[in-house]
């Protein structure tokens, strides 16, 4: 791991083993991954389970660096402070291995998750594409339409950047009433993406409701597929919502990487306030 | 609940306290859910536990009657023959509740499943539609064009009907190559929808990849969202695979009720042998 931000707030620290079986981390949960309202955004606590449940599956066998599937249930509201961990095996196999993982803080759980490791660098087959990656001009000829916005508490859009081709309407105050954008993003300081981050990528820009006028949005349950290890630099992310249904919505990120490959499908049930 | 094959054949029995919290439960898994190859589907196995999710739920508090996210990690094979289930709650809120259930066969987890529950009826809020209920002429003016399809062990394929637009690819031994069908589907013995039924109506039919020439396919994870209770009657759906990239797969599965409204979907990954 590196000194970069993602890497440092995400660090668990082992505690030893669970009475349940499995064992017990610590982690601190900073104010720099803040979503409007203040609170921890959904998608860092996850990045901080994701880096508990690779070194549980790592104590039980070597082979399964990536993760594979991640599917996290948010149950109350993160908040800056510490918070333990309870990461545990479930199987292990030869291919895949699963573990499950609760986040608490002050004794309560605030999230769970259960996710699948493999080694993708492994994975060969079949290989057949029926749609394509987003068609953005280069992230240079791109504008920085957010950069500018400050919102007070949204300490998260510090962390990233973002290039669309052209201002999205709800950054100039005018939704276009389509939920769906498409832009370049990457870590502002630098940090390479791999798939350990990515199911937090998902889950950390503007909602694609955004563009409908909702300006807030809780995920419900979010559910990453890892399809490739990304290659460095920009990437091109695809979001879309296709039906708001009494509130809820589903959304779709997909994101690829800087030589086109696709990287991650991301689905989550969220629902306005 | 009825006498109908699929209530019958996913039915709990409370066993009593688990020593680690929640509730075991017995069930029996039969062979009239079988998928290509023997085993048990996926979404078969998956409805046995929102039956005892939905009944711990229950036991904690009124008011969440409806599965609203669903997702299962199918760890290994599930057979014809007894099954032990451990049912916990994780958290019951006052809209939505949330619990975590295990399948177990000969000692041997099988399938490990963290749901919300909530009230589907009593949801209200902003609905906006982005895309529409798939195009099918209706149910008596399509085509059985697979019912007389006979497959050794393939037994799923005796509990539901569906009728097509015109017989797809696959069912006449010539892959489209185009990885996408749409069809009405119901339970055979005449069973309406609910939404307890859906997690496992998302996983019952043949996947999008026949029309690849591929039959047959290994569900990793799969996530449902509930989105409205149905209507009696003939259930439209669309399945689509988007992205096969070594071997790994999505499969994105929507399912609209007799009226026009969208009911579930579903999201899989799956991995072709």
């Amino acid at each position: 791991m590196t000194g970069h931000e993602y890497d440092v707030d995400t660090a668990v620290e082992l505690l030893g083993d669970h009475p349940a079986g499995g064992r017990r981390y610590a982690a601190t949960v900073t104010d720099r991954w803040s979503a409007l309202g203040g609170g921890a955004n959904g998608g860092y606590l996850l990045g901080i389970c994701v880096r508990a449940l690779r070194d549980e599956v790592a104590r039980h066998a070597d082979g399964h660096p990536d993760p594979l599937v991640v599917s996290a249930f948010f149950l109350r509201r993160g908040v800056a402070g510490p918070a333990e961990l309870h990461a545990e095996a479930v199987r292990v196999g030869r291919r895949i291995a699963t573990a499950e993982a609760r986040l608490t803080q002050a004794g309560k759980e605030t999230v769970r998750v259960v996710a699948n490791f493999a080694d993708l660098g492994a994975a060969s087959g079949r290989t057949e594409m029926f749609a394509e990656a987003p068609k953005l001009p280069a992230p240079e000829d791109c504008v920085d339409a957010t950069g500018g916005l400050s919102i007070p508490g949204l300490t998260i859009a510090d962390r990233f950047e973002y290039r669309f081709a052209e201002p999205p309407g709800w950054s100039r105050g005018a939704p276009s009433g389509s939920p769906r954008m498409e832009f370049w993003a990457r870590f502002k300081d630098g940090r390479e993406p791999d798939t350990l981050c990515l199911p937090s990528i998902v889950d950390a820009a503007a909602p694609a409701v955004v563009e409908l006028g909702e300006y807030a949005s809780s995920t419900i349950e979010l559910t990453t597929h890892l399809r490739a290890r990304p290659a460095p630099g920009w990437l091109a992310c695809r979001v879309r919502t296709s039906y708001l249904i009494d509130g809820y919505h589903e959304e779709d990120f997909e994101v690829w990487d800087s030589k086109g490959a696709l990287v991650a499908q991301g689905r989550q049930l969220a629902l306005l306030p």
